[in-house]
């Protein structure tokens, strides 16, 4: 089996590594549909994360059950499921409050850019749609492994609820599907921070009313001026920067709410700035198993079809190109056909 | 008129001050029954917050009307009341969403520590009680005006619920009284991490369930151990350090509370550790306008007696000593008669 491999900065192999097989009794292995790049994967792409030797790639996954070890009881071979980048039991105490990106027997998924995965925790990890999908909807079930379920926590841990004024910071995936999660949830003006003709495009698609496309005190001001010199009630921090932490606080209105949801890279936030900001803040890593249910639901219906962030398609052999397009801004999400 | 002014580090002389008069037509004059030092006062006294020039001090208040200007309506002289450390209109947006100790025109009370204060926005800021109170009511009802309302909003920022469990980081007056905020609230778990007879003694009368007299990462590890290896549900910051900062945070369950309510001093906070650490953090000036009416009820109506965080009463003009005995935790909270 050949998959995705990181050497170095902007190194990728498609190579041969060894074929998945089920290690612990409650893995799955499936044959994966479709998987695709993430942004954060450019991290690590440009050497701003450091990587220790050769590194398997990949976290976002769907697909059919192949196998599964002989303690897994709620998925079986034939079924089309989706998976969290993060596996969970669904069962410790922080699954059970809904923090399964915490779970206490948590592995991070890092090998899905490939045709077979090994998925371990299957039972809590996995959840099968109602039957196998139409070849058009698996792009859009595929963005509830992370990239949906990470733009839906940022609209969530952000408190965006009916009439709600939002702000999005950020107009990568994870931005454009926070845009679209807040106006699922009945936020009534959303204005995308963004600069990119097409990015903006699709974010009044999925919803934005409002476009801005100042950054850092510009930006703050402008958000300012558009809320009365308020500042908006929720605030969804998609960059993971010293920057758009800064921005995104800076436009959040007394008591309100700033959600962040990408690792953050060289933050440090001052305690008695953040005091008098007077702001909530909440984020992590997206627990998109709380939310597969609901997505997969949403999308099999038809309501949402977050698929359309996927603007390149390749085959699985041409990856490095796929990170190429995104590191350039050429795309805004690479999908991937093994 | 002599009121208390601090000259430098452990230097607060009471001295001639001018007195108080009407300035502005929204402004009240009123003769104070009780004052106090707070826990912030110690900052600047013990030369940890520099100070521009001789400071007049205090912040916490209760008393008599006196006078009015011409535009105030909703107090007048005779009357009792009981205002917030931070001035509000409690009309403009921050105050609608019950952020008053950011109000758009907000002032810092800064000259209590005196007979006769002047208070900016009587109409916004003071709150009347049903009558004018007995004197053994007046210490609880000073709590009202900051120790008790930063100790309630501590306790409401970490989302406590009934059957919570919570954790008290910092046994000063502002954390005890959190301790007796979370027991109102209905928490079912109060662990109080103090190291101090007398403190402890108190956390038990206000609540407290249990107590960890360990800190940093012993008392992290023996919250940890108490909590079935999970961490609390809500952690109340009370001190405002580095240190009981990532106490607090990682005494926290996944997906937890985290309250802070004292102004920081040098915390800063690591994005990317924050972001593993899974909790939401919120804090602030407490908007202790918010809830005046509540708590001057449960006082008036003698069901809570937050009064007893006092444990030494001076004469006003020897509010020098009063400082000293807080500085050197010999007294816990220092009341004041002028």
């Amino acid at each position: 089996m050949r998959g995705a491999v990181l050497y170095g900065p902007r190194d990728v192999r498609f190579e041969e590594r060894e074929s998945p097989r089920i290690v612990e009794p409650t893995d799955a292995i499936i044959r994966i549909s479709l998987t695709c790049v993430c942004g954060s994967d450019l991290w690590p792409y440009r050497g701003l994360e450091a990587i220790n030797g050769p590194t398997p790639m990949g976290h976002e996954y769907c697909g059919i059950v192949e196998e599964v070890g002989g303690a897994v009881r709620s998925v079986r071979p034939g079924q089309f499921v989706i998976g969290s980048f993060a596996t969970s039991d669904n069962t410790c105490p922080n699954c059970r409050y809904g923090y399964q990106s915490s779970c206490m027997h948590r592995e991070f998924i890092a090998r899905a850019q490939a045709p077979v995965l090994r998925v371990p925790l299957a039972d809590g990890t996995l959840v099968p749609t109602p039957g196998v999908p139409s070849d058009d909807l698996i792009p859009s079930l595929l963005t509830t492994s992370d990239v949906l379920g990470t733009g839906w926590f940022a609209a969530d841990a952000a408190n965006v609820k009916p009439g709600s004024t939002v702000v999005v910071v950020g107009d990568g995936a994870v931005g454009l599907l926070g845009v679209l999660s807040a106006k699922q949830m009945g936020a009534e003006r959303i204005i995308a921070m963004s600069r990119h003709e097409k990015r903006q495009k699709l974010a009044r698609e999925f919803g934005a009313t409002d476009i801005v496309p100042e950054r850092s005190d510009e930006g703050v001001k402008r958000i300012k001026d558009m809320t009365k010199g308020v500042g908006a009630d929720s605030v969804l921090e998609c960059v993971g920067t010293q920057q758009s932490m800064m921005q995104a606080i800076h436009c959040t209105r007394r008591g309100g709410y700033v959600s962040y949801v990408g690792v953050p890279h060289g933050v440090e936030l001052n305690g008695e700035e953040l005091f008098f900001a007077h702001v909530h803040l909440h984020g992590g890593p997206a627990p998109v198993r709380r939310y597969l249910p609901k997505l997969i639901d949403q999308v099999w219906n038809g309501k949402i079809n977050p698929g359309k962030v996927f603007d390149l398609t390749l085959p699985l052999d041409q990856v490095g190109e796929g990170y190429r397009a995104m590191d350039e801004r050429r795309a805004i999400k690479t999908l991937l056909r093994p």
